[in-house]
């Protein structure tokens, strides 16, 4: 991509948000704020956000789930079988000209579950575990931290059905690992998994995934000696001082919640009369689980917990661009044949690449730039330059300088 | 993928719809209708649907569109601002309980606008071409026909700022281009470009793409000489009856319009008072253009041509496999080894394939799914073939019987 082609472009007078990532995220030219709690994704954006629901799509692909789509209108009447329709505080509702009202999806329990008992029969029908990663509505009093608690955001979420309880807590663990992985993969190595309360979901347990960040809105009890992995929210932590495990004393700090996993029991089954025969003849209530990763909080989040002074440092599995070149002295034309030809070579290795050809900025301002969006490998080439590249990861000091055969098998070799 | 475990399976039973696409892309597990216009995609039909948007988005990137993500929620204001809050009769409105109404957009020039005036500043910016691929909503007052007419459904939708009227006409011409090839490559291949009324969003002429089948909502007048390209939507055409370009009779015949796009002058730059500097040094209102493809319309618009007496006759390129392989005689080990070293080998050459691996169900109801599902190649392997596979194209009559390595050779040949 060329930078002078680029929509949404870096700006460096952005007014201060209270979070970080909303503040870095909004000067990059990542999103940009169309209202409280509701956001459009610039092209950088997208991007990253593409990257980060492909990392899902894969995780959950490989434990056997299955991708469906459902749509973000309800009828009100799935919503009053549950008895959620005045119950959730956060649903937004609509009316229908022509008669009849909707909610607007914060959770889709009331249609996966119809859906299901159109084709869940017998145990040979389980177990089932189905996905979608769409956008949710959630009628928030006041959103916040840009796009960590918003009123339209991105969500994968997972459902699955089980013959008995044992079932379901085998795949509990699946998901658990799969979680795992999918965050470690964008970057995020230290989450925590805590145990929560199911808020008005569910009246039983539930865990949540938090990363510690002073943004956060979690307050989360833990207990940071490594071999105990004790952590819960503090709304069900009783103000607990010391590890009820290990008797460390426990620390308190701010969370976000990047994903949750309830156990639904027979709720939802039930209130949608979904049954199946079971080996022994009889008709029983799939038990079933709901798995959530909030896809747009899980950008902030990477953004809150990967940064410096300076600006973003994208992980390099979600980041927008694998490397960004500098091209200065582009008015010298053989400086700006050799900037395109690396550009060239980088994209036939399949490299994406992001190229810096604006002519009326100063080097200062492009280096600036760079760091901003934290793509992570910066490549200059400038008359000074001469038959080198410059080149240096983003959080790295130092440049150094290497031919373009060096550059070559460099991302050859790490492809 | 393992027929046995794939959600949403094919109903022999299910009831009759007044579409075609409507009631086989529902019997063969591809849709479910949650409430009138409002449809779940099965895992068959987020497939197709992904692919579609897949062709969609190389188009749109070839002609150098940016591919972005806006919100579904608009606040009221931007609405009023262009006056569409009251006139849009199919708005969707929703009311936040802190203040505050949303329109649930049915189309985003009320966001993409104040958009591009936070970027766009002198005429270097220009053009600037920007798309989407989301979730739409119009509270239309009778949904039908499925997916063809719906009150949430999906959309791709393209918006470009030009410096002036010649450079958008330019524009036009090559989305023009973009999409008769998005419409050959998703195997619609004779489609008419129509003459048609704005409708509420414009007063100037627009364009149409329809496909004439009998299911269409729109009447199309159109002159079938084929030197002469002439059609026009019924609305604007004063009941013509002989071809004003080659006095030609005219033909009447429904079709489905399957993509529009739009001149929108600076009807929406003025209504923002997005303003670029140009090289004149004057300040102007870019002019717009705007391009719709309804991509779940579009999905219905495919079955809806290309169909037989049997079920849905994907083209390869939008199939949700490209073979099914039926396997007979499963409990057969030898037989049943055979078909899984098949599946195998065409997984490992990268071929997505079906395995109808169902030992419960007979092969009558075997080949009446796969020919119902419409997957272009089905194979079969049973006592019966032996050594060898059974293979015939979706269309064809007669089957052929080849070995396993003329199998690979045909796969590998035609990747």
């Amino acid at each position: 991509m060329l930078y002078s082609r680029l929509f949404g472009r870096p700006k460096k007078e952005a007014k201060k948000f209270e979070s970080i990532s909303h503040q870095l995220l909004t000067q990059g030219g990542f999103i940009d704020q169309v209202s409280s709690g509701i956001f459009n994704y610039l092209p950088l954006g997208k991007i990253v956000l593409t990257k980060i629901e492909n990392i899902i799509r894969e995780e959950m692909n490989n434990i056997g789930a299955q991708e469906v789509l459902m749509p973000a209108l309800h009828p009100s009447s799935l919503w009053e079988k549950t008895d959620r329709w005045t119950s959730v505080d956060v649903l937004f509702k609509v009316k229908s000209q022509w008669g009849g009202e909707y909610a607007l999806a914060p959770t889709h329990e009331e249609t996966i579950t119809p859906l299901a008992k159109k084709f869940i029969k017998s145990y040979r029908d389980l177990p089932l575990a189905l996905y979608q990663i769409t956008l949710k509505y959630r009628d928030e009093k006041r959103p916040k931290s840009g796009i960590l608690r918003g009123r339209e955001f991105g969500m994968k979420d997972l459902y699955s059905f089980h013959h008995d309880k044992k079932d379901l807590e085998n795949f509990y663990q699946k998901v658990i690992q799969a979680y795992l992985k999918i965050f470690r993969r964008c970057g995020l190595t230290s989450v925590k998994i805590t145990e929560a309360s199911g808020g008005s979901f569910t009246k039983k347990f539930s865990h949540e995934f938090n990363v510690i960040t002073p943004s956060g809105e979690v307050d989360l009890i833990y207990c940071d000696k490594e071999s105990c992995s004790f952590a819960q929210n503090e709304e069900i932590s009783q103000s607990k001082t010391i590890c009820p495990r290990c008797q460390n004393p426990l620390k308190k700090e701010k969370a976000i919640e990047i994903g949750n996993i309830f156990d639904l029991g027979t709720r939802f089954s039930e209130a949608f009369d979904l049954k199946f025969v079971d080996q022994d003849g009889k008709e029983k209530f799939p038990i079933m689980g709901c798995y959530g990763i909030g896809t747009t909080r899980l950008m902030g989040a990477i953004v809150e917990v990967h940064h410096d002074d300076k600006g973003i440092i994208w992980p390099e599995t979600v980041s927008p661009y694998r490397a960004i070149i500098v091209g200065l002295d582009l008015k010298e034309k053989p400086v700006r044949d050799r900037v395109f030809l690396v550009y060239e070579k980088l994209q036939n290795l399949g490299v994406e690449a992001l190229l810096d050809d604006r002519e009326e900025i100063s080097p200062g301002e492009k280096f600036y730039d760079a760091d901003l969006i934290g793509v992570p490998v910066r490549m200059v080439i400038s008359q000074k330059t001469k038959d080198k590249i410059e080149i240096k990861g983003r959080t790295e000091e130092k440049v150094k300088l290497v031919s373009l055969d060096q550059l070559v098998n460099h991302f050859s070799f790490i492809k």
